[in-house]
């Protein structure tokens, strides 16, 4: 098969601030021939998460290794198994794992790339592929387990997210409400994506951002108790307004702080309000999905059961193309996406 | 017995940054008579905590009403009734409250101030009376909440805590050295306390953050697997340092930030690596002691034994008079005192 050309999208420099165009190249080369146990993935789609950006930085204290200078940025992607040594994975399945920026992966031993988490999608007639890289995939997933075992929410508790419009808020927030029966508010950046939480996904009231002057007192008025759990996608501002407007024993969910991933590392100040902490008995505990990577099998059979009951609405925003891949990366720190994006590479 | 003269110390003016002499004044006045129901307390020890420095802001998001301009500091107060109108608090008992920087208070209706939380306290055999200020009052449970309940440290694992050798830090290493079986390493100010803590307190190693240029790489070196447990009674750059620090699913306890307390309440930026919370999932959680309120006798009951068992030293630091107070309290941010700091007024 070494007729056919992979184009892939590789780390020409470090981004400073907003990612532009000049840090990345494009390439295009023949596939090399399969090596032993080697798979040859077909990308279907590419998750292009905020996160993604950490990576570009050249930082060893992530989760995850930075992405080095000249190789194929990293994302997680839903591929096919298109060409298979490896008797674990048959040509024709459907696999989930940190593949690139790029239409085809050779993932297995001899001098191929490693794919992180390389696994076996089992997919259920009446969910749609791309589902499986968001609300039965990572998205999905870091909204439940951020939720439930981070923010440990009980009946009756005030909740609210950030960034709500999003992958993870939109799901968040309706685990929130329909499996603990909580009070839910989300902060998002347009009156149609509050009208959306509220009259789509069953929140009870929206904060939009942009028409917000002091969002500390517009969270006091959504919230005379005080928030019980603060799911955050955001950091900035936005936490230090909640941190102002905590109740006792709160529990902050740092799930990602998306308004200082373009700020040097060096240069992200952390909440000014953190001693509200103190006063208020709370804490603010991070995570990442990879922590409970033991329960994802069965945690996507309890979401895919929850989307086909209708009890889990979601929005996904699929880009056609490798080429739009920067492009659409960079409209999600603007807010320009509408649910969770990705790049379609291939039916 | 209107004769009696009191002598009081008084806030002038909001402190900016240190506290200075000029921001107190000195008042003497005779005690006015007894109304129903009052309680004439003789302040024999004064309790001087950092945290007295936020209660002379004019900040209402505290977890202490801000003392009035005019009014007597606050402090919580070791006492014995001398003059009682209430059958609940006959002359002779010992009492514990929140009264101030004053020779005398009156408490009870008619007039005369609240003493919030005044309780009688059950002097033992064997205690000396200073003690139910520091290691069996608010020092040693606050050390105790905090380590076992916030912290929740397990058999074996890292513990560091700053500002080890104060009044909190020094017990709260003791606390979990004996009582769960970790590895407890402390970070203070001199040789000689961190011989103390190593050599008398049985704390597995000590660093001395003044000979120290690099906390983090201080900390990677004494904690080469990683920070399980924080008690942090420092916050700013120690805070910092420790964060890059962290094991997978690690406990910052939040005591205590004295590195900003003298910084205004707008000018407190939170620490630069808290997305390190993210990568290890892990937790920074802050408390009161108030908030265990409910548990208080039955701890002091067991701190009291630990300490008649010899299994808990501490140390005090006592200074005679009410005219020493303000020196006494500005000694406290630079890290002067050796042990928990109280003032002397009368036997």
């Amino acid at each position: 098969m070494s007729e056919r050309s992979n184009k892939q999208i590789r780390l020409a420099k470090r981004p400073v601030g907003e990612v532009q165009h000049s840090d990345f190249k494009f390439t295009e080369s023949a596939l090399p021939e399969l090596g032993e146990n080697g798979i040859l993935l077909q990308n279907l789609f590419i998750a292009l998460d905020p996160a993604l950006r950490n990576w570009m930085d050249d930082f060893d204290g992530s989760y995850i290794p930075p992405v080095q200078l000249g190789a194929v940025m990293s994302a997680v992607c839903l591929s096919r198994v298109i060409e298979s040594k490896n008797p674990d994975f048959p040509v024709g399945t459907i696999v989930r794992g940190l593949a690139g920026w790029e239409q085809y992966t050779i993932a297995g031993a001899d001098g191929s790339r490693q794919v992180p988490g390389l696994e076996i999608v089992q997919v259920e007639e009446g969910i749609p592929l791309s589902y499986y890289l968001s609300i039965c995939g990572v998205t999905g997933l870091t909204s439940y387990f951020g939720m439930l075992r981070v923010g440990q929410p009980r009946a009756g508790d005030t909740v609210v997210i950030s960034g709500a419009a999003g992958a993870v808020g939109s799901v968040a927030g309706q685990i929130a409400k329909r499996h603990v029966d909580c009070r839910v508010v989300g902060i998002a950046g347009s009156a149609e994506k509050c009208r959306w939480l509220t009259e789509e996904l069953g929140f009870d009231a929206a904060i939009n951002y942009r028409e917000t002057n002091e969002m500390a007192s517009a969270l006091r008025d959504a919230c005379p108790e005080g928030i019980d759990v603060f799911f955050d996608n955001v950091g900035g501002e936005t936490l230090d307004a909640a941190l102002l407007n905590l109740a006792m024993g709160a529990r902050v969910i740092m799930c990602g702080t998306i308004s200082n991933y373009n700020n040097d590392v060096d240069d992200r100040a952390g909440p000014e309000n953190m001693w509200q902490l103190l006063v208020k008995n709370a804490r603010i505990e991070g995570f990442t999905v990879a922590y409970y990577g033991a329960e994802w099998a069965q945690t996507t059979a309890v979401l895919s059961q929850m989307v086909k009951a209708g009890e889990l609405k979601h929005r996904e925003q699929i880009v056609e193309g490798l080429d739009n891949t920067i492009d659409a990366f960079r409209g999600l720190f603007v807010g320009a996406n509408q649910g969770r994006l990705m790049i379609k590479l291939a039916e």
